[in-house]
């Protein structure tokens, strides 16, 4: 990025002259190498301002594609997902276990209470019971049925505990259903393998610094043959799928991180590396007492753990690591400029103000992880010390 | 901004954490900077992905705020603001003469039927009349006068000719209707003063790039006392008025050029600059014979003109000027990745497909107006003789 700027590519991709044409180029080999990233082609991505655009962007076309239908979210989604639902239409809350894992059984449940309602009261317009060739999904909202989601909203692991979601399962039950789908990704591409293509999946958000590349660049992969409404209306940008001329800046670091991650090997070396330090991570936490591990620490995604921090605030615990050196986050109301506790915490019935999420990234070394298991126990103890002596 | 990705600050701006701390301290720094040199204060700057979120940003809020009711809207507006309009409500076309300048009667007479609308169906809620101290802005939306419109939307200047409107008129007229206005000022702003706090409008929308920034960079203004309902749903970033991490390296630059541009006597200074090279521009494209200048030369931004060239196709000249290293533009259908010819100039009674955009930025030089001043003429002849020799 940083040489990109200093090269000074400013035309307008949208232009004839050579500017532009300088500038299209690059947009469109970072998507290409996004494209490579996710398991798709580059024609499946719109580029947009981050996962959360990218997120409200697939839940307004499926939203619109069927206006007064229902949406299916779980509580334990990230809030762009969550909120823009409950903008767009009434929600079904999908439940989730104590892990943050979402209910199959209860998916299927109020599938199936959608298929019977195609049944009773449409004309199998649409493809409602049998949709496996996919060739039906762009029809759906012919039919009458009103009670037939608009979309079920799915995350590929959570954001906070690391849980790692049935996606494919999940896919598989909505295409049999004939309801699209959205599942955000943010968290878990560029940390896991994301076949798109042979998923089947309507809507994939995506962020570019979630993995490694810039703030305030995402993309929303769009299933072949489903035309997507666009979000922010302008210009013809992005093949008429998103107005606004393009984050240029933006879009290249986002390609250069998917160009990193797309090496031979490198993803497993990178998810092998974040293994190691996280379970180190979680085994430094949990060797203090009453403190406990959140989420499947079997299934979750490599770089993100969380933990219980019994008797203590978490935001004392966070301002005690960044005194010494080490930034964390919890899903407490005083962690962020949101007022609200973590509701995603509070559906896995789990204390919002004792839970401490532990990440890392590329750069993130054994070093980060030794200092992390000398500061914590201390700061914990201190902690707990003043607030006995209280 | 490459100094920035240098140094590595990628916290995010909204945690407790140091990292997150030295992030949050940019973006509110450069948010002084575009404050200033809009007029304003910080508090009143909401950030976005482009000009073109924030005025669908601004449309979304207004037509929510008054659904069903109308917007106003000259064809000679942005798309991204003709469009969004047109998704939110039922539009309103204002008048423009030949130069692309709003009729100010038509929109008094549009206004006035929305008064009468008011006096006649309405309870007097809402300030209908004569709402000129703006405290009773915030309550629009209260009264039953469905033909009152929810918003005036009017850009500064044109982006293709580059003729002023009459803003201040403009605001007046809405503010004592007691109608929302939102102005597109993306090709205004960095090029003429904008006092923001003292002219009364309720949006105004402003694009980075436009002004010396980054593409994929915007804001938003919204005047003091009016709260912003969200366009992009998540997180509470943007003090709860725009969701999605922040695009930091994007805000750092925006910072940057608005932080060059509120520098003593600078504004004015790139402002004599950018008139004397557009004159010497209009001076050598319209010594061609059959080559007219488009707007109003006299009332217009100081950094773009526009001219029509009889007797050839304007993307012919466009190729020809890029052979010579000149990056320009044109309304036509065949210069941007729109497929349609410009309805703005179309709007103004002139043929797109004729018109040939020419505009100065910060870096641009005598030299550059030289290469246009010797390249243009030979390009248009050749193009001629080859039309006639057909």
């Amino acid at each position: 990025m940083a040489s990109w700027i200093e090269q000074g590519g400013a035309g307008d991709p949208g232009r004839v002259h050579a500017e532009g044409r300088v500038v299209r180029d690059a947009i469109e080999r970072a998507r290409e190498s996004v494209a490579a990233l996710l398991g798709t082609t580059a024609n499946r991505i719109v580029f947009t301002s981050g996962g959360t655009e990218a997120a409200n962007a697939a839940i307004f076309a499926a939203g619109g594609a069927r206006r007064g239908a229902p949406m299916i979210c779980a509580d334990v989604e990230h809030s762009c997902v969550r909120e823009a639902a409950r903008r767009s239409a009434e929600v079904c809350r999908l439940e989730v276990d104590s892990n943050g894992r979402i209910d199959l059984e209860h998916l299927s449940a109020l599938l199936a209470g959608a298929r019977d309602a195609v049944h009773g009261l449409g004309d199998g317009a649409g493809g409602g019971g049998g949709d496996d060739d996919g060739a039906g999904g762009g029809s759906i909202g012919a039919g009458a049925d009103r009670d037939r989601p608009a979309l079920v909203n799915c995350q590929w692991c959570n954001h906070e505990v690391g849980t790692l979601q049935p996606v494919a399962e999940v896919v598989a039950l909505c295409r049999s259903a004939g309801v699209p789908v959205h599942l955000d990704a943010a968290a878990a591409a560029g940390h896991v393998p994301l076949e798109l293509d042979s998923l089947g999946a309507d809507y994939v958000s995506v962020s570019a610094h979630k993995l490694g590349g810039p703030a305030g660049t995402g993309a929303l992969f769009v299933r072949r043959g489903l035309r997507l409404e666009p979000f922010v209306m302008g210009g013809a940008q992005e093949r008429a799928r998103r107005g606004g001329l393009e984050n240029v800046i933006g879009i290249v670091g986002f390609g250069a991180a998917a160009a990193a991650l797309i090496e031979p090997g490198r993803l497993t070396a990178e998810r092998a590396t974040a293994l190691h330090l996280t379970e180190a991570l979680l085994e430094a936490a949990t060797s203090v007492s009453d403190v406990s591990a959140l989420g499947d620490t079997d299934s979750r995604v490599p770089h993100i753990v969380n933990v219980a921090v019994g008797g203590v605030l978490a935001e004392a615990v966070l301002l005690g690591l960044d005194r010494s050196g080490i930034a964390a986050h919890s899903g407490s109301a005083c962690s962020s400029e949101s007022i609200e506790p973590s509701p995603v915490l509070a559906a896995m019935g789990v204390d919002p103000d004792r839970s401490l999420r532990l990440s890392v990234g590329w750069s993130s070394t054994e070093a980060d992880v030794e200092a992390f298991a000398e500061a914590f126990p201390q700061i914990v103890e201190r902690l707990r010390a003043l607030g006995n002596a209280v």
